[in-house]
């Protein structure tokens, strides 16, 4: 809100009182502001925490059944662990002011929170972010991790990795942030617009995943003896388009939430210019991008492969998102068009390369994370609108925007900065850990355990069972008289009595 | 807000200064109002668009497992489809204004938005309705029709029929909206309330349905060579349930939601009577329906089969939601539960002639968007009680409401109109497009198709994996010892080696 | 809003005007307010409502393929049928004012509402509270209850049961309501600081279970002839994990929502303390709590089993969100964590004891709503901070808080009378309903159905088809050319012409 109490007693006339008045009625808009923004950011988060659910899903429908429990334990996890090592220190080393601009040094465990920057609402938020980073990673390392190196790299990257880069770009004491304090110097004299995180969050969780991956190496079955890639198709479509919706929704947190409050004007008061309309656009070139990108994915596939794929378009899809991620809210949607569609060749193109270097990332996330993410930040130094740029991150006239908008190339050469200080950063402190645990023989489950699923080897049995045991009676004959549609089952037939028939039987299924 | 200067302005004295006074305060309302509608809105259209989460999980679980891809695939591209062409041109032909009563010629890509009446947040709002109206029609032609064909009806219905329907009932310049711009003439001087649309949504995309199953025929198999109905089952009832729950969920976006705004007053400030109020009674007569039509349905199909089946309760449940969408606003919480009884006799009934006519809508969605959603719109001329009517459609003194509350018969006349033109116009737009589609012999698929499935023979496989090719070892046994709980498989015995088991081992199946 | 005419009318001068100028302006404060908390009110129901879907999902996984369709039927009409129960009577018996402080006896049909103190928001909120109570008692009596005694006691738990104790602890004329009405004693002073619902909600549902499932005793197969408990799995960790999320999603709604309203000042106007800070905390705790509980879960279960279980990293974590929810307005963060700890041995050491009493609760409800529910009444009374609680509950100066934070023991007394009361108001009501259903032949179904799965013999088949007969040629081989790596089925190798391969592969399924 922007009523001020020595703009508004001069009108109320002369008086000690009329300064109290004003006061009084200002004082009341300042508490109707923090009412209304709370619920804003409030619901925006439970929203962002939503994609934890949308990564489990789509995580668990990418994966062959067999790894079904095994990746959704660890985004159950990565929420689980990450809301504690969040609260102990990982809010405190982001946002933690005053503090330089490498590290926040205040707020560990909440203490001197609530203040009047920091709320609870803000931690809370913040949270769900940074879990969705632990969760991007998850996928590149899928099906054949073991279940501690998870547990150690989800807390580090967590509690440290992802929070400094977090400070760097979105705190007030942030060295390359476009919104940094007042006083403080720009780099470049513009700062990073990462509004919402293509850097931040997505860059993060695929250069970590790519070191992972790397490191492990590609799942067995991935490449064939004759270096062709062959697909290794995740057991459910169903539960893969479950979790795209499900991440699309959340979205509408991650984006339009990261403006953190709605009820700030632009310019004169009692307009429909304000924070809330900017809001509203966000949303609306969020979904623009991410729409874009699933029918340019659409028809670029279908080209390519002759059938129109849906697990493809569900990719896409959030690559676009996650590439309009960071100039949601500085672009016009005409441009997010662009984002998405450029977004979705990327991805292809990305997916390709992956395939001839025999890299293997089961939730394609270190290409579409990581690829599309980088993707959005050259992007909005080269579309950024001046106008959006300015009443987004204000205070500092003349600050520069979007290239191909004339806004010159200062923001694209602080881009350039933030993809290669992230790839840095994330290298230099994920790709030692993942090393050592290599080394340490604690990173990769044995041939055996992979082939035979983790489920069964370390998570106590599978994830479906759609047979029932007790409804065999003893004569081998089923209990329901004949309802045992959803019997799900292999026949093993003993090779002593019937070979012939039981290898007919293995090689047709 | 009502915050009015020219009332506060006297109380605050008679200078110059009272007068701006009271324009700084009340301009501080006029943001307050800003930042809280929107957050309404945007969270409401969220809501909306978890619905066709809720569609794509309805409609997988609907159609047999060999359909699910595809029938996901049409969902996904709905609303990305959806959101290009509404951008376009969609929300231009709806809203664009100023315009003439048949349709909008503003607003295209969103030019001249944001403006006071317009913000990107109607837009989203919108865009989360016309994907919608498209979704329903997808479970009409499930199972059966070719994907190009469902990109161009779904592209025509988003961007054209369903915005000019909704540009007749809900823009201020339509010819037919209860919310007429003050000095239009109101047809049958009432206009339709169709406050969320059981005629603009839930009857265009049923209508559009009944034409498109109409003319493709039903399914291979859903009649015998009897002509017996023979029921073919969707493949899972648990996405069934997700579905239905998820739409429920987000019918509170779509019925509450369609106030837009939620700060505004009825009568005098500082009572509990406004538009928040209206809200919640929006929210409860909803509620109150779709549980009535679900317990209906229970009972009522309990006598007619002798089980008790969770698929009819959650059509049932969607049917009074579709019902009591137009009147949602305007009925008391009473008259909400005689919406919901008589909406199930109406779904019960409808499906009773469909099958006797051979009709076959894999999901019902003609009996139910359509049959519910025109019954919806007969209640609420019934029903509509005069003090909710001239609350939320203020401004004309002495307007109709519900013949059975003492209204007359002119709201009833309105509404009549209503779904003949919508009946007639849908037709008259959609009929020839699938006819033409037919004629060209780009609807329906081949025979041989439909008997396979057409994830496998358009969409590169089959939505579920349950077994992993690569745990079985050469010598035909299972590598991992025993694990093969969850291994789906059928075993096709090649009929040289064993006959007679073979047979035996289909016909069990 | 704490604007107040008689505090700002002196300020704005001495004349008549003044005070209508004052009246004016907070008249405007108090519509805000309305807006902003019936928006906050609302959403907050809306993920109340989902937990429904979460519970659908996550009983669904936790039971044995056969069942799913009964289980999730109840938890659809668990919504429903207390959709018009709660209208008809129950939120009259819970809320209706003024009243005694045993039941409620006003706004039977919602007539009265909406007044000042009771909106058509409340009472959705509170019906969304009283079918999560239904809920939590349909998982106990899961796999082995007829429907109808389903319907007759979900019906009276919501109606009547239920609605009694919410009107006890949260009615403003309830006997031991910690927030009861100006003028009236509390009990020991202090009255019960429940905040949202460990007791009212989770130790209700879960007393209710444990009669249930005593009363029923265990499913067939549950214990084996040694009398060793046998773990019968559910049949879809994916369904578990996907309700454990959703209602982790919503209790977001549960708890922070309980406060009801957002825009609430704490002492002087414009700072950052009010409620919409303690809202923030409450979620903040919420969140702690549950984390906490799944991570002491997941290393304490490993020690004992050996693998990692994430069925009872779901548990553990809801555990603890359950008994959150009677101190998470009160509590530090850091108690929080204790709280979710102490949660998760409780479920631990309880679940031990029912294995070894042979006491079948299928998900676990008794023990963990009832257990951990009673567990954080008793929590909150030992921890509950001074300064909250008098924010929370104010107006009552000097009133006791958590014995550990030095508050004295009376909030301990008056919470061990809490469960004491609840204990033995649900045992002798729930108790002998359950018993006369037995005593009728109303109550469990026969062992012949129970082996079956009631979704054979009552519910009109199976939840999942995945295979498809009109695929199957007359010859018996696949039409679809071998795309049957979906196709789920028992082979039924008849006894007469392999009577050995037929044992075999039974025995190895």
């Amino acid at each position: 809100m922007s009523c001020s109490s020595s703009d508004l007693a001069p009108l109320l006339g002369s008086s000690a009182n009329a300064s109290a008045a004003a006061d009084y009625i200002c004082n009341q808009f300042t508490d109707a502001g923090y009412a209304i923004d709370t619920t804003y950011l409030l619901f925006s988060a439970y929203l962002v925490f939503s994609m934890q659910l949308g990564f489990a899903m789509l995580c668990a429908g990418s994966v062959r059944a067999k790894n079904t429990m095994n990746i959704m334990l660890t985004n159950v996890l990565d929420a689980a662990a990450g809301g504690l090592f969040y609260y102990l220190f990982g809010f405190a080393f982001a946002f933690g002011a005053p503090s330089n601009g490498f590290i926040g040094k205040h707020f560990f465990g909440l203490k001197e929170v609530p203040e009047p920057n920091f709320d609870y609402s803000n931690f809370l938020y913040q949270w769900a972010f940074a879990i969705a980073a632990a969760g991007i990673t998850s996928g590149s390392i899928a099906e054949r991790t073991q279940f501690v190196a998870y547990l150690i790299y989800s807390s580090f990257l967590t509690g440290f990795v992802y929070p400094v880069v977090s400070h760097w770009f979105w705190s007030g004491d942030g060295w390359a942030a476009a919104a940094r304090n007042p006083g403080e110097s720009l780099l470049f004299k513009s700062g990073v617009i990462d509004f919402a995180g293509s850097g931040v969050v997505h860059l993060v969780g695929g250069i970590a995943g790519l070191w992972g991956a790397l490191i492990e190496g590609p799942r067995i079955g991935r490449f064939d003896h004759g270096g062709r890639s062959v697909a290794l198709r995740g057991h459910s479509a169903t539960l893969v388009v479950l979790g795209t919706f499900l991440l699309w929704f959340g979205w509408y947190g991650f984006n339009p939430g990261s403006f953190n409050v709605i009820s700030k004007t632009y310019g004169p008061s009692g307009s429909i210019h304000g924070q809330w309309s900017a809001v509203g656009r966000t949303a609306v070139t969020t979904t623009l991008a991410g729409c874009t990108a699933a029918l340019t994915t659409l028809f670029g596939k279908r080209l390519q492969t002759g059938h129109w794929n849906v697990a493809d378009v569900c990719n896409g899809l959030l690559g676009g998102f996650a590439a309009i991620t960071a100039g949601c809210s500085v672009v016009d949607p005409w441009a997010a068009i662009i984002c998405g569609f450029v977004s979705a060749w990327v991805l292809i193109g990305l997916n390709k390369l992956a395939a001839a270097l025999k890299f293997d990332d089961p939730l394609e996330a270190a290409q579409l994370h990581g690829g599309c993410g980088a993707w959005g930040i050259i992007f909005t130094a080269l579309f950024a609108r001046e106008r959006y740029v300015n009443e987004v991150y204000p205070g500092r006239a003349g600050r520069p925007y979007g290239l191909f908008m004339g806004g010159g190339g200062r923001l694209l050469a602080a881009h350039i900065v933030q993809i290669l200080v992230i790839v840095g950063w994330v290298s230099a402190t994920m790709g030692p850990l993942f090393y050592a645990l290599h080394k340490f023989g604690l990173l990769r489950i044995s041939g055996e355990d992979e082939m035979a699923g983790m489920d069964l080897t370390r998570h106590g049995g599978f994830a479906y069972v759609y047979h029932d045991d007790d409804s065999i009676t003893q004569n081998g004959s089923p209990g329901g008289g004949g309802g045992f549609m959803l019997k799900s089952s292999v026949v093993r037939v003993e090779p002593r009595t019937t070979p012939a028939a039981a290898t007919n039987q293995e090689q047709t299924v």
